[in-house]
This record gives C-alpha cells, structure tokens and sequence, in this order.
C-alpha cells in the first residue's frame, strides 16, 4: 500500500461532464490521506497513522495541494520539424493567409513526417512527453493528421501507441486524417475522403487498437459540413468516436454538425453562437477550449464566460502542435485561461481533469480523486490549486504518481 | 581557461541601447567557440581545439545556441505573502478599483512584508532568484516598494542585497519607496515624501550600496508629476539614477518626465503618445516593456511596433510581483512579447541584454558576448534563439555560467 499523507488540502473534483456555472464543483479535504492499493485509489481517510498499514511506503506531501493527475485532451504531440520561421513572420505582421501562400501553415509538417519512420516519431516526441508528465500530465490525446495519407496516417498513430508503451503517460490516438485537403488532392475533399474513409483503414485501426476517436478540421478552408458529417459518421460506423475542429475562424455550422453527431466533443469555438452553445448542451457534447492557441497566435478566446453561464461543460486543452500552440505545458494553459478568458482557477481544474476525461470518455476511471478509480495523482508544491494558477508559467509540480506509481 | 564548443550559433548582441528598428542587430557565429579566462569572455574563436590549451576545460554545448546571460531589468522578486485571491476576483470580473476597495492591491503586500525580518525576506525570495537563474538569467534588478517606511523600506533593499551574496545572480537595488501613498498618510503624498526623501536616508542607501536607482509610480491614484519630478531629482542628487513606472494606467506625462530628469529608463508605457515617445528618444531614456503584466491582468499591450519603429530602443522586463505578473521567467515574457506584441525573437533578445544593461547602466560589462566583456553565458538545448521563444514556456536552458563559472 502506497499512502500520500501530509496534504495542505486533496482537490476532488466531480466525476464526469460537469457545468461550471453553479457552486463550486470540487470538494477540498484539507486533513486527509490518500491510501492507494494497487494502481487503484483505496480510500481518502483522517490523515492518521492508524489508518495504514506500518509497512505502508508513504509519500509526505509536504503540505502541498493534490489533484487529480491533468488530462490533455486534445493535442499534436507527434510531429516532425519546426515551424519558427511562420512564428516570425506572424511577429512582423504577416497574416495567416499570407504565411500559407509564402508555403507555410500544416503542409510543411506534413513534408516533414511523411519522411519520418515510426521510430523518428517516437523519438522525437518522447522528450515532449516526458516534459508533460514533468507538469502533472498523466493522460494525452495525440491526433494524425500530418501525414494524409492512409499509410502516413497510420504511422502516426502507431507512434502514439508506441509511445503510450515507452513512459507513463496514458495516450489517447485520435484518427485525424481529415485536417487538411492535402496538396496531391487540388482542393478536392470528397476524393480524399473516399481514400481515408476506405473501410478496411477504418477495421484496421480499430484492430490494431491506433485510435479510439476521429477528429475533422472543419472549415471553410478545410472540410465543408457536409464532408465533415460523412466522415463522422463513416468513422463512427466503424466504431470511432466523432470529434470535432469547429468554429475557429468562420462560422460554418461546425459545433452543429457535433451536436446533431453526437460527438463527444466540438473543440476551439473561439466564433461559437449562443444556437450552437444550447445545441452541443442538448446533446451532451463537451466543449473544448484552446487558450493557448489563440494565445500563441495573439487572436481573440472563445468566449468562455458566455459557454461557462449557458450550463455547457467545458474542457481546455493545449492544443500543443508545431504551428499554432507550441505550447507543451497545461498548467500554463490553465494560467492563460485564467488571464484571459476569464475563468477561475477551479473552473480550468475541473477542465482538466473530470470534463478532459469526459472527452476521451475516461470519466469513470480517471479525472477524479475517489475510491476505486485509478491512482494517477500530482502533488503540488503550493498549497491550494489557486496558487498553481496564480504561478503562471512556473512548474508547481513536486511529485506525479501513475497507476499508483511514482513516476 | 574555460572553452564553451560544438555551438550551433552565438548570438553576440550590440553593446550598449540600440533601437531595434532597422537591420538585425545581432551578429550569428556559427562554427566558433568561445574562451574565457577568469570571469571574462577572452576570445570566440573558430571551433578547433587548435585554438585552445589543451588543458582547458570544455564546455560541449551539443549544438545548443549560446547567448548572452538574459538580464531582468524591472522585478519586485523580494515580497511576502501571495495574492491569489485578487486572482480569483479578477477571473470572476471583478475590477482593478473593485478589488482595491475590498482591500486588495498592493497595499496587501506591505502588511505583510512588514512582518517579516530581512532574513524572511531573504528565505522568501531565494528559490525564486533559483528558478530565474535555471531559465537563464544572470543579472535582476529588484526594487524596494512594499515597506513604505524608512525602515521597512531599507529593509527589502537589504535583503536584496544579500540576496546577491548568496547566490549567483547579480542583484541591482532600486529604492521605490513611491510605489503608492502608504495610508498612514491618507493620500497626502508630499508628507510621506518629506520622510522618504530625508538626506540622511539616501545617504545611508547610497554608503550601504542598496541601490543604485530610484523609481516612482507617477499615475493618477499614485504620485503625480510635480511629486514624481521631486521624488526622482531629489534621489539624483544623492547619487541614485532616476527611473519611473511610466503612463500604464493614464497618460498624465510620466514618460515625457523621465525623458526630463535623464531617467535611465521609463518602464511600462501602455498608454504612451507619440511625443512622450519622441522625448525619450532624445534624451536617451530606454522604453522598458512589461509584456508579461498586461498578459496576466488581461489587458491591452503596450505599443511594441510604434515605439521601435519609432527608433527607441526597448527593453523587456518580467515585472515578477505578486499583484499583476506573477510571472518568473523572463523566456516567457520573450515569447508574450512575439505573440502579442509583434516583436521578434531577435528584437527580444536584445530587449533582455544589451538593451537591459544599459537601462541598468552595465552595457559595457553584461548583455552582449565580446571579447573583455563578463562571461555571463546561457546555453539552449536549441540551436536558435527565435526557437528558444517558439517553444513558449518550455525552458530550454541547458547551461548557465555566470562570471565565467558553470552554476
């Protein structure tokens, strides 16, 4: 038995989709230990010797706060190559368009890993990984779509089932080979689709075990809404949870297509309509703010307040990609969302964890510090969850325990 | 002597204020090494062990970028207690004079600080300047302002001293004893001027070597100009080199002041005019940036592009405080600058050397790497500087050396 004693106080939040427009929807036991047996959660009792083993091992918090180990939920941690030179033009004012013409944008990722074996991938993206799990990350959603074609695809997803096997972090594979039209296709989504969506792709990534969710860029310089529902709904047949890219620059109708789909979540949102807020509400899909992107990219938020009042569950994520967030660190998205969209620094805990979890429809076994779900934990080296926010940009982390290991 | 080797590329800045407006003003070596004997940069050299006694130590900088040891200019690093419920307020709406009348501001700060001794000060500070050095930074400058008594005020600048004693960075004192009318005196600000500015105190700051710099808050709910004008010639005269916080929250001529009195630098600046802007560039008065405080609280930048297209040179700076940029690290108020400012990677670079040394009156000794000059030093695990603030909030310091030794 593994005992984590000694908390200034243990955050629990709620177990799955919760609005956070009411009370405060986590509980704060400020003299309580956590005993864990196993890689599961034993129990949450009076901070008491008496109450474990003496041979437990125990883990002296030092009175920092515990969370609920955080869940990046919507991430393009595989990628090859680096993007800095659009970073800078951006900086001296060039518009995203512009960049795109001058040959920049997903594209030059995609040259960059359709020339990466399985194992380039991997290595490349370790280190990211380690860096997340450094921060209290203990679950991450990796998407393709840098590859676009189905063998590229599928080697990014077999990097990210790699990956999951190489360190502690549970990986999510989200099959998003609908992210851009690529180049070889002259525009021409529906063509594209028809390679993609093949169905022996689909049985075979489910076979494999590569990827739980599908995901489409749904845009008006990407896949329309009625390509988009197609390849949904065509994913979801073979047994893929739809998600969704939708709202980030134009209004199309993306957050809709979610709702009327059923998918598990509609993500960025920063043009969402009050019509599409109640639709997504209706139909039990989680809505996925960026911070960091729209950060990154010095454009305006979501309008996270307004998502928040309408009783719709939020989730925030890095969106970390070489392009548009080059950011790995989820407490600094937490922070941003705090600075930025004004949400407090609750609201953005229980987005990381039971709302990120309900995403990836995990809610039942982690987001949440209660007996009998899993034991993925971090130990912070502040006292309260407000303080982590409050530190922007500063790693609070002390101590990550996965599956009931220190990590 | 000590050899630094294997470098991508040294970024060797200007020396001295440079306006960053035209070619870039930094100088890239891209096969060389860099010898240092004692605490100074002797020689960069091409990268071959020819060049070097083969006794030497080596430094492999494994193809990391090596530049100049980054140089916070404007931090109130010594504080105590933390503020994390103005945070909570702020995220809930709740406005800057809202919160001040329910008792927040800095005002909250001082009661605290004035319960502490010079050590707990000391105690408090000291993991913070170890953060900031493990980011890469070599010189901070820290100002008083959260004592606003004699006493408590030689108190924090003692503390800041000793603070440059006990660890590696430098450590430049700035006695800001008008941060903010203290309300012991109601609002009559010429009266608590009479006591801070007694001779004899400046005098003793000056004999005990706590400060080189004097600093003033000249806003509308703070000192206004004539009392600033008073606060900043009086200090001068007694050997303190004036500096202001300068038109952030109303324009009521802060910056066209510090152009007046030959400040060395008017920090903040997001409500500057063109005029103020002109007047500083004449006098020679350095525009220091705080693109981190106005990230955290949420609001409009300064304006970055008019002021360095306007051929002022700037300078950026943390603004680490526990009330409006609890922000540590000055890489990610580098990559605030290029998200949200419309600076570049390279136009921050110099901002946090050459361009912070001489707001602290060091160019000839710190922020650029040239022969004779101090060897302050950071080494990235990237090998470019404009990846170094690509990578937002990821710390990709490898190595730090400071007055030629590795810490």
């Amino acid at each position: 038995m593994l005992v984590v004693r000694n908390i200034s106080e243990i955050c629990t939040g709620p177990v799955g989709p919760t609005s956070l427009n009411g009370e405060l929807p986590i509980t704060r036991h400020r003299k309580s230990a956590i005993g864990i047996e196993g890689d599961t959660i034993a129990w949450i009792r009076d901070d008491d010797p008496n109450n474990w083993p003496t041979d437990a091992d125990v883990i002296d918090a030092n009175r920092g706060c515990v969370i609920p180990g955080l869940i990046d939920c919507h991430t393009h941690t595989v990628f090859a190559g680096t993007r800095e030179d659009e970073y800078v033009q951006r900086a001296q004012g060039l518009s995203y368009a512009e960049i795109a013409r001058r040959g920049g944008g997903i594209k030059n990722t995609v040259d960059a890993v359709r020339k990466c074996s399985v194992d380039e991938l991997v290595e490349l993206a370790l280190p990211r990984l380690q860096r997340m799990l450094a921060l209290g990350v203990t679950t991450v959603e990796i998407k393709s779509g840098y590859g676009l074609t189905v063998e590229d695809e599928l080697k990014m997803l077999r990097a990210a089932k790699r990956l999951g096997e190489l360190q502690p972090i549970e990986i999510v594979g989200t099959y998003l080979a609908a992210h851009t039209i690529p180049r070889e296709f002259d525009g021409d989504g529906d063509a594209y689709l028809d390679i993609v969506l093949d169905r022996k792709v689909l049985d075979q990534i489910r076979a494999e075990g590569l990827a739980e969710f599908a995901d489409v860029f749904c845009e008006a310089t990407a896949f329309n809404v009625e390509q988009s529902r197609r390849f949904l709904t065509t994913c979801a047949d073979a047994g893929l949870t739809p998600r969704i890219h939708a709202d980030q620059i134009t209004q199309i109708g993306a957050s809709k297509l979610a709702a009327k789909v059923g998918a598990s979540s509609a993500d960025h949102l920063e043009r969402i309509d009050d019509e599409s807020i109640q639709a997504m509400r209706d139909a039990g899909t989680v809505a996925v703010l960026l911070p960091a992107c729209s950060f990154y990219l010095g454009v305006e938020q979501a309008p996270a307040r307004r998502i928040v009042d309408a009783g719709l569950p939020v989730a925030i994520a890095t969106d970390f990609n070489p392009g548009s967030s080059v950011v790995e660190s989820l407490p600094l998205t937490m922070s941003i969302a705090c600075s930025q969209m004004g949400m407090t620094p609750v609201q953005t805990l229980v987005a990381t964890t039971a709302n990120a979890a309900a995403v990836l429809k995990r809610e039942s076994k982690v987001g949440a510090i209660k007996e009998g779900m899993q034991a993925d934990l971090t130990i912070l080296d502040v006292p309260t969850i407000e303080q982590m926010c409050y530190f922007a940009g500063r790693n609070c982390t002390r101590t990550v325990i996965k599956k009931g290991r220190t990590v």
